[in-house]
């Protein structure tokens, strides 16, 4: 089953924020707080949305997804940050239920296209994107400024 | 002179974006219609935001963006979807007059990154990114489902 998430449900998706965080081998990198996810979920400007997929009354997964924009198309499109589903419960459908029911969204939206970013070693999960369609961006690399990088560009103190 | 683009910048901005599509060799890709612009950015629920860079009162590039969201770090981000100079006026400074605005609004809201995607083949972008403190995602490819593939992913014909 997939549904919505509530604010009721923040301590579930920190738990799989930081699961996803594991199986990436990226946890040294997290510093959520639990209460200011909280406050960007379901606060008065959302900055995320979240589905979340149940197996007998219990949160075992989630897709957490923002609007983006294709000047090229003038469409607006989806873009998924995250998609974990916790170990003991995959092979079960969930993966593939969560990104079916983003894809209903984003038809229902008007979204011209559904977007996310796959570590390069991740072949299990290369895998089951292909599987559903999905193509691989060859020509564009992702750039990114952070910390002091960005501080200085701003023209801040870090 | 960088400012915040308004309704009234709509035919600007839509003959810089044809202008970054031709020089991206991608203007076969374009689609955008001007009406829908004006909706996307400016009606009530805006898809993106826009700055613009001004010469002698004349708008001459601009930079297009959106709100994401780092659930790792608990903290919203900025994507940098399009940053365009016309060609008659680089060299003047614009670009990074656009790029610099754009950390200091990020930093002024609390974000911890400033992303992008660039294509492979422009060096001279990838250059200037470069001299500016931005790190190229190694680890980290973007995948896309669009079209049929995505109207068959979410249940309903093409």
């Amino acid at each position: 089953m997939i549904r919505p998430a509530t604010a009721a449900d923040t301590p579930a998706i920190a738990r799989l924020i930081r699961g996803l965080a594991d199986y990436e081998r990226l946890a040294h990198t997290v510093t959520l707080d639990e209460d200011q996810l909280r406050e960007h979920l379901f606060g008065p400007r959302p900055f995320a949305e979240v589905l979340l997929a149940e197996e007998a009354g219990e949160v075992v997964g989630f897709a957490l997804f923002f609007s983006t924009y294709s000047t090229f198309r003038g469409q607006p499109g989806i873009y998924l940050e995250d998609l974990f589903v916790q170990p003991e419960f995959r092979g079960h459908g969930h993966g593939k239920a969560l990104l079916t029911a983003l894809a209903r969204l984003a038809v229902e939206r008007g979204c011209g296209r559904l977007e996310w970013a796959v570590l390069n070693w991740n072949k299990p999960a290369i895998d089951f994107y292909r599987a559903l369609g999905a193509i691989r961006l060859d020509d564009w690399t992702l750039y990114r400024v952070h910390g002091e990088s960005l501080a200085a560009l701003g023209g801040k103190a870090p």
